[in-house]
């Protein structure tokens, strides 16, 4: 196989690591008419990146065939940006390099710890992915449409312009922040629910058979992300040890509280005034996720419908959705352990909700109820 | 509006509290060809109920037009069980008396408490409802093929016999399980997690706009349950106090090891033996919820379609899920917030999954990617 050299009126970006994010931003980059090469420290994920459209395998030499790089990703684990950066700095001197890290202040400090000036060097981190890895889980629409934090500490804005650019390009959204910012927002939203989610599924571990054949949606919601890859996890998590740290004891307060309150309380109380705080405030922490496209405070009313298990049901009843001009927001099927036959919930506008449900049910559908937003 | 006598050939079943779960029994019941008689505290309740076809309102006196009960249903919330059991017994003194509580031990004893002899009650509890309440959210399918918990404690096997019936008569099946067994397994499987979900959404109560807007899938599953009724949640969690202060200290010591750990672990840490432990462990503990139909350790594949949110998007995916004879075991949508495209994940048969993207990809469709089952 030899490489080509890319073709494009600018320069040739080089992505470094080439799993399911650098993949992914090759693909993205290709399809927006770029000069990809491609490279990573395993042969084969290089070759089946390329193979997959994500780019063309760089030449062993940056030398070689005419290659003029210009901007530089760098999408390895954590633990090896610093290093890699530093290294592609003296091998591409005058190119920009963006790095994309799930964490920023440490690769940051350790980037400094390497190199007198890395203003060249900005590090990003896109809010997308997935608990699956490896480039054959990777698509030029991973960041479509998604927020794409871009971290300009120290850097010129030279490197920022750059880097909010490949953003575009792969069909993300820019959002400036701190690396200090950046890394307490995902130790909110993303580090501390992960630990907490393992924490309860590890609670399932070594549960009798029949605590498991009762367990619902809920506990299902709140344990998938346990299902993700703990060594990646491993890595992430001791990156940024002092935010997790933070807001991991924020939480375990709370929960202390709750069983300080509930040992005190004695069997005849049907009140507990910290397990009533505890729930008032997390419904209005939730209620500021808000519904999709952002439209805060917006609920959609849930037509649930009961379907069997086999090929068609679905296409069914959403196309009798169709036939009504009804847009089904959001969509889920609840099954139960055990049993060939589910719940469909359709997430609709409220005004369309009743309607909805009466055509379906003239249809012959079981629809199981229509529930309307309640504040 | 003047009640007419239920017909049947055994005498017939009165529902005391026509919320969610009471009027869901009656209309399972109704459905089922059974007599049934509502009655709720609040008369308007018992209206919306009948003419929702739970049932007929009871009369004032059960003297009254010949009603012969021969078991009672008692759904009404924790705190008020065990009165209702004992003023229903007074009334009915030849009837089964069925209650339908979360929580099984509090009212057990409460009952004891109130009655000399209490072998005629049998508490139930159906592992089915909604974070959403009231009667309009009822159904008939509410049941269907969901486990429905049956604690004998201190019971004539008779009740237990009536309680069984009326499980399969609603569609559901019953697990028969002590108050004790029951009322730990609520706990790590409902209560613990509903907590956990109100504090984790808590934490984003006072959190920066900019922190929102990045938020992801991931904390909007884990916080689902936090949008739930803290009224109910106050009382169910207050009624199980013992066994969630249990399971939540369980839960809180698993999070400080954590805490510690990430406290003596040192900036150049890349790896964490207790961050790793709670990891591997959570995952063991998800493995165990396997998928839908209690096949556990089955993975699906999952292929990822970019949909735009308009009217027919979903039936025209599904459709050609249809053509191709694919069976959509699960689905799900995932908005990116302020954005109008999302992504649509199918949950398919791995044998099915490549011939799916292909097809998908060939009728025009944006395939984001498809990943196997991992382990």
């Amino acid at each position: 196989m030899s490489a080509r050299p890319p073709s494009g009126e600018s320069g040739a970006t080089l992505i470094v690591g080439a799993g399911l994010i650098g993949a992914s931003i090759g693909m993205a980059l290709v399809a927006a008419g770029r000069s990809v090469w491609l490279e990573d420290a395993d042969p084969d994920v290089t070759r089946l990146a390329a193979a997959l459209g994500a780019g063309t395998a760089a030449p062993l030499s940056p030398g070689q065939a005419g290659v003029a790089v210009d901007t530089v990703i760098v999408a390895v684990p954590p633990a090896a940006i610093a290093t890699e950066c530093s290294r592609l700095t003296h091998t591409y001197p005058t190119a920009t390099v963006i790095h994309v890290c799930s964490v920023q202040t440490r690769p940051r400090l350790e980037i400094d710890r390497l190199m007198l000036n890395s203003s060249h060097i900005i590090g990003t981190h896109p809010m997308a992915g997935s608990e699956r890895g490896g480039p054959t889980a990777s698509s030029a629409a991973l960041f479509r449409d998604r927020p794409w934090v871009i971290c300009p500490d120290g850097c010129e804005p030279s490197a920022a312009a750059v880097a909010d650019d490949v953003v575009r390009a792969c069909g993300g959204y820019p959002v400036r922040m701190s690396a200090t910012a950046h890394d307490d927002a995902v130790a909110l939203v993303s580090h501390t629910p992960q630990l907490v989610s393992s924490a309860l599924a590890g609670q399932l571990a070594d549960a009798a058979p029949e605590i498991v054949t009762i367990a619902g949606t809920g506990i299902r919601d709140l344990t998938r992300l346990a299902g993700a890859d703990p060594v990646l996890w491993r890595d992430i998590i001791a990156s940024n040890a002092g935010p997790v740290r933070r807001h991991l004891r924020d939480l375990r307060d709370a929960l202390d509280r709750v069983i300080l309150a509930l040992g005190e309380s004695g069997p005849g109380d049907h009140e507990n005034a910290a397990v009533t705080r505890l729930l008032d405030r997390g419904r209005a922490g939730r209620e500021r996720l808000g519904g999709k496209h952002g439209s805060r405070g917006r609920h959609w009313s849930t037509v649930q419908v009961v379907i069997e298990d086999r090929p068609g049901t679905l296409v069914a009843v959403l196309s009798a959705c169709q036939d009504l001009g009804v847009n089904v927001e959001d969509i889920s099927v609840d099954h139960a352990p055990g049993h060939p036959v589910g719940v469909l919930e359709l997430q609709v506008d409220p005004v369309a909700a009743d309607s909805l449900a009466e055509a379906l049910r003239s249809r012959g559908w079981e629809v199981a109820g229509v529930a309307f937003p309640h504040d």
